[in-house]
């Protein structure tokens, strides 16, 4: 057998997204030993149950204690709980990297808190379903997608190229940028739509009853597509609008003002802005479907 | 051979909802000759080559002659074009019927123009694809999907009852309903998600062709269901707005609302009340997954 790419590695936080990537590490056995960290009985439960991890634990500190990896893999307001439990025990040149939505925090968050002797290298996968928990995971998750890291300057590139070799192993795509373009990109492909599924549904529910329930009976009419969005975990996304408040709301803006040019044109009857609006987002589809992101 | 529930239905615009149909009506033997009519010369030829009607013409009165039902599947703002072409040759007793996504306009649009000695019966599967052309069509579209019928008050019961088969037949599930009113519950359930979805990737569209790359490249975290969403026909879809303005206005009018309130949230760090809405959005998923829309 190879040299695995890492002795130990742990996760912090085995939902959808950390078991995902435990089980790619142990599909292609990137590291020796493969440490399982969650705070919620039944994730521990479902982990021992499918053997998800050589150990688990509630302990953020013992599983973080001798690795030379650590991925925090929760909510994005619990890093600062999470970093504050591990600081002590990381080993000198360990290297700590995370999941999370948002990445223009992390550093600010976390610096102050982990010691000086561990290289930060946070990251990005962009992948998911609007599924929960480890039962939900599948180690497919991440090929063919892209997985952002935004190491802050000065970041040593060992490290980087560490974790780099990580994500393509597990058969995604790496790219790196800064942490506050990678905020502004996902303001728009990912948080506002979120934001916007969340909205629509919402107003639904608070339609009355009877008409909810015709809502539901003929949600094949495209609602339903936005429901599915609008099941995702509900702590994860409170944790990104938080965390990427700026950029939401200036692409919110944006979105706001072009949403009352097409109202005004449908108040109007202007047909043909709205068929010109509507003929050139079809060129957006055909050039994701030409990158393979479909 | 047991009688086919009719003799000669012609369908009059050929794309994915009129050529689902007919594939249906001929998978299940519902009609002794089934003609197509389309004024798409490229239609015609798709018509031809994969054999999916017993005739094709691009004249609408040529396929109406004779028909003891008539399904008229063309974008909304075809509908007068089509009934001033097949009104002087329906046959006394024809059954006229549609595929529309809006119905309130369809009754005051045609009813002056048809002759009095034929029934309206209009319709609305609520079924479809982001897929446009005969060549996208598929027999079991509507199957285990609702099928809305909203006959003005006086129609024939019996010319109900041969539409209401027709849809059964097809796989569908059959409801019977004002048009007003399902004008103002597809507003919600497909009318406005569309718009939104099409307004986000307007938004998307209208950045700087780099960030554009880049939100095509990281499409998979939201986006890429919109702009599915987003490719539907731009034709069909400007009548849509067009003709059902009054619901949709409203029901944009109250999403409206509800995104400011989420908007101001995010603004002032307001954590439980974001949290709060994005668990309730999960129940409507829940419902719509046990009612087997999902």
């Amino acid at each position: 057998m190879t040299k695995p790419l890492f002795e130990r590695v742990a996760i912090i936080g085995f939902g959808l997204i950390g078991s995902s990537l435990g089980r790619a590490i142990r599909a292609h056995k990137l590291a020796r030993t493969l440490v399982a960290c969650d705070r919620s009985d039944q994730a521990l439960a479902t982990i021992a149950r499918l053997r998800l991890a050589d150990a688990a634990t509630p302990v953020a500190a013992d599983a973080a204690k001798d690795a030379d990896l650590v991925v925090i893999a929760v909510p994005l307001g619990a890093y600062a709980e999470v970093a504050n439990q591990i600081a002590p025990v990381l080993k000198p040149g360990a290297i700590v990297s995370d999941v999370g939505s948002v990445k223009g925090t992390i550093v600010r968050d976390l610096s102050p808190i982990l010691p000086p002797h561990i290289h930060l290298v946070p990251g990005h996968p962009v992948a998911g379903t609007e599924n929960s928990g480890p039962e939900s995971g599948f180690e497919t998750l991440f090929e063919g997608r892209w997985c952002i890291l935004t190491p802050p300057p000065g970041t040593d590139p060992a490290a980087i190229a560490k974790v780099t070799d990580l994500w393509l192993a597990c058969g995604a795509m790496v790219e790196t940028m800064d942490a506050a373009h990678h905020d502004k990109v996902l303001a728009i492909t990912s948080h506002v739509p979120h934001l916007i599924a969340y909205t629509i549904v919402g107003t639904a529910s608070n339609l009355e009853e009877d008409a909810k329930s015709e809502v539901i009976k003929f949600s094949a009419s495209g609602f339903r597509d936005f429901t599915r969005i609008a099941a995702s975990d509900p702590t994860m996304w409170r944790d990104i609008f938080l965390n990427n408040k700026e950029a939401v709301l200036e692409m919110l803006q944006r979105l706001t003002e072009d949403l009352t040019a097409l109202q005004r044109a449908i108040r109007r009857g202007e047909g043909d802005m709205l068929f010109e609006r509507f003929t050139r987002t079809r060129e957006i589809r055909r050039r994701i479907i030409d990158a393979h992101q479909a």
